[in-house]
């Protein structure tokens, strides 16, 4: 089901066979929230070349509701998708309720900010939604341990999820591929315990969750560089909810096969723009008269009909199609990212690459491996 | 510039030759406010069969300002888009600040609702910023007749737009087409006269501005029915800001080869989507499980590939994504109706056109020409 094709030191490419198709790894899934990447049509995301899109369940089991996209055949059908999905489980979503939800054993509770009724979501329920929306690829429903956490409570949450884990691959039926969740927080010991427990337990793909969750930087890339060798070189490494072009990056330094992100989307509406030599904040005055592409580097449609000007204009009017252009440039920057890494450690330049891209953006490269 | 090539009573096939490419008419305009049509791409619209769009006058030269856009190559450069464009005079916009605005023989003064500035826009003004924004129809400055008003006050109104007509006339020096407006209010005798002064000092185009204000539908009607054997039969007469399917398919009965109007637009962005049977509203509750398209008569991408229950859900998780469609939809419509008003015409069979339009939504058909 998976296949690692180059390898350079931990960084690797590979071809992850799924039931709507092959993706190449390493590989950027944008984000669709409620059934679409913000602001993007299926045909935009196909010409960037995302080859598998991720769907929240918490929202989409709420509106429009799993049992009806199962009615109407799947998620897939019903958003007109033809590639892969991955569904996380919803248990980041509920965890960032904070205070509205209650953990047990069983499960979680919590009142649905919609219509306001009490739901509660066992693990099963996760993976029978998730087979509901007939994903390709199925994530565990777990817990996201606090930051900061003491070492207790961190590794009872930890422990908790690894229970769930087990509980998940218990009651999953679907042709549909499952991950599991390594956590543990930011303490190295609980991480090898979390990996090695859904190693016992056994699973298509292992993900790494509880990152980006207000960690530093440093502390992220510890645990990064922590598991690296620990990770089953048989399977798929997914990091969850990351990131920025350099965290990806790092990422892929350590091994990470599968990213997902709201950022290029999420920025894109606010103006931010990634480009080959950093961000560029397209309100800002001074791009009001450029007849300037936002990268002179892209290849994108927009680069090649769009001034900065207009891309100004359409921001200070607040005119949808500056969301449109903007979201469609920065998910190919990510997807044209993700295929420069790929090429490179094919070539066995993945060392040149990483070099290149902290010095076109006149950053310095951390330490690590390459 | 503007051939006749079919006719059935009043209503006429046409080419209007423009320096941006030669339109068909009847033609619908998709109207770009801010110089875009709101949540469409240019190739979007071209998809639809749109052969021009218009611009406001009165929104551009406030933001970006007619002087940028002019430093960056005209408005078709700024924007991307190759084929015509015209825009309005900003007349209509002033007008409905109402009292907010200041009218003299000179011009009209207003403050700049973005920074406060004191604006004064006299008709040779207007003209300039379409010159500045390079349009291939320039319209005259007019001053919209309030509604209702008494003879004497559309009477003096009307004769002040013909002193401004004049100026415009003789301030126009650029190679775009120059569109007189015929004003007026509901008085038959001020709306003839009116087109006489326009007809001595000579234009490439008749407008009939000052309808769609409050009037009637017998009102509206009444004065297209009047201005029909009037109008100058060698040039192609515009109808402003209209409107709904059935208004333009009484307008063209009336001998009017161009529309501009928000409606499909704006409509669509409020989940009102126009199909051959009569307006659907996707909002409704009766849409959340149907798997049928918008409309099954429709030809658009759209009703190839989305269920109404899909487009329900964009429309409640206020997506963006569903702006893009059903605004999609929505013009595709419109232009397929013009092509289909076209050929009916070409075949004369535009009698049998304007029964079955009017059967199809179970709407009595108003008498009039065929």
């Amino acid at each position: 089901m998976f296949e690692v094709i180059n390898t350079s030191e931990y960084a690797r490419t590979g071809l992850l066979k799924l039931r709507h198709g092959s993706i190449q790894t390493p590989a950027f899934m944008p984000v669709g929230t409620n059934g679409t990447v913000k602001s993007l049509t299926n045909d935009d995301l196909i010409e960037t070349g995302a080859e598998i899109i991720l769907g929240n369940t918490y929202h989409l089991m709420l509106r429009p509701g799993d049992e009806l996209i199962k009615e109407l055949g799947g998620l897939n059908n019903f958003i007109n998708w033809s590639k892969p999905i991955l569904t996380d489980s919803g248990g980041f979503q509920v965890w960032s309720l904070g205070d509205l939800v209650k953990i047990t054993e069983e499960g979680v509770s919590f009142k649905s900010p919609y219509d306001g009724r009490n739901i509660f979501i066992r693990p099963e329920d996760s993976i029978q939604i998730q087979q509901n929306l007939d994903s390709d690829i199925i994530m565990v429903f777990d817990e996201c341990t606090n930051y900061p956490a003491t070492h207790e409570e961190a590794k009872s949450s930890m422990e908790l999820s690894m229970r769930w884990a087990k509980r998940c691959k218990d009651f999953h039926t679907s042709d549909g591929k499952l991950f599991g969740i390594v956590q543990g927080g930011m303490y190295k010991d609980l991480r090898s315990s979390s990996l090695e427990k859904l190693n016992d337990i056994g699973f298509d793909g292992i993900a790494i969750g509880g990152l980006s969750v207000g960690e530093s930087k440093e502390e992220k890339t510890e645990i990064l560089e922590h598991l690296a060798p620990e990770l089953p070189q048989n399977l798929p490494h997914y990091l969850m909810g990351v990131g920025k072009p350099e965290d990806i990056v790092e990422g892929v330094r350590y091994g990470i096969d599968m990213f997902d992100c709201v950022i290029p989307t999420r920025n894109a509406r606010n103006g931010q723009l990634f480009t080959s030599e950093g961000v560029v904040n397209i309100r800002n005055a001074e791009h009001k008269k450029s007849t300037l592409p936002i990268d002179p580097n892209c290849k994108c449609k927009v680069c090649k009909n769009y001034s900065r000007a207009y891309l100004n204009h359409l921001d200070r009017t607040n005119e949808i199609l500056g969301s449109m252009l903007s979201s469609y440039h920065n998910i190919f920057y990510y997807q044209s990212l993700m295929q420069d890494i790929r090429d490179s450690i094919k070539n066995n330049k993945f060392a040149n690459f990483v070099k290149d891209f902290y010095n076109m953006r006149d950053l310095e490269m951390p330490k690590g491996p390459v």
